[in-house]
């Protein structure tokens, strides 16, 4: 578990703003590198100012930590609303991260129970989220927090259908309609 | 692969409308059954027709089959927009079932690719799905129509916080703030 004491009058938890998104860009890059995916990384400042902040509804929602001297921005979660066709609503948590020299203060912690503030809140019945098995930190610091596994209690597995096969079945259904 | 050609002039595929709420109730519960996870059922017609038809915005998108003759609802799909930090807009892909008897027909390739139409139409840059290990029949559809298993080539395990922990971290993280 993070340590979580003494630390929280350096911070303040609130939510993102559209002047943030530079800075958020800049993490979510750094995130991508940690995971060895920087190749996977296509984000902009731009992108992310239109999907979270001009567009109705929002794409995403966003909470962020700032210092509360020099209000420098050290950690963001970006989360989405989904749903479960067993229990209705639910939170799926893209995102949680937090500037290197700012670790061990419980920061991760604190944004993962605003995210879960806002989940109980709206009426939400579940909590998801993804982790790579490998962070051993990450994944300890969900499971002391409560989160089961699913993987690997019942044998879930992540797919996902990429752009360039997207954008070729598309095609190949199109072609078989007009057949 | 499902077989696909024959089988097309005796169905619609559809936007799913309020009516068909008891209808897809019936088959997301069908889906519990055949995954052996029935006590985590808890839907009903009235909650789907709020969430998907009566909200603003709906909590999820939905297609379905039915049958040209006697108009049979007899297989749906219900999806939802997410978001990644790393590409922006994509689809979460939260169910696709279809009756037993109406099986081996294609109508799970038909409506995967409405749903990838709808993606590629709206921009989405990723089409994502989970799928339990076991469901053999399930994985190979997919997998033959080009999707990845990023649990089994990059570690990515699904984890959840089930409403009764979301609910005690909600009041210990109260209870810290108070003191």
């Amino acid at each position: 578990m993070e340590k979580q004491s003494g630390h929280e009058e350096l911070y303040n938890i609130r939510r993102a703003k559209k002047t943030d998104c530079e800075e958020i860009v800049g993490m979510i890059r750094g995130m991508a590198v940690e995971e060895n995916m920087e190749d996977q990384f296509k984000m902009t400042a731009e992108v992310l100012m239109k999907d979270g902040f001009e567009s109705d509804p929002p794409c995403f929602s966003s909470f962020v930590a700032e210092t509360k001297k020099g209000n420098e921005v050290v950690a963001y979660t970006i989360f989405v609303m989904q749903y479960s066709t067993w229990n209705g609503k639910i939170i799926y948590l893209e995102d949680v991260f937090v500037k290197q020299n700012h670790r061990n203060r419980g920061l991760a912690t604190k944004l993962i129970q605003k995210v879960n503030e806002f989940s109980v809140k709206t009426g939400c019945q579940q909590f998801r989220l993804a982790c790579l098995n490998w962070n051993k930190n990450a994944m300890r610091l969900y499971k002391n927090l409560g989160c089961r596994d699913l993987t690997e209690e019942e044998q879930w597995h992540m797919l996902r259908f990429d752009n360039d096969v997207m954008h070729n079945m598309y095609k190949e259904s199109k072609h078989a309609e007009k057949n």
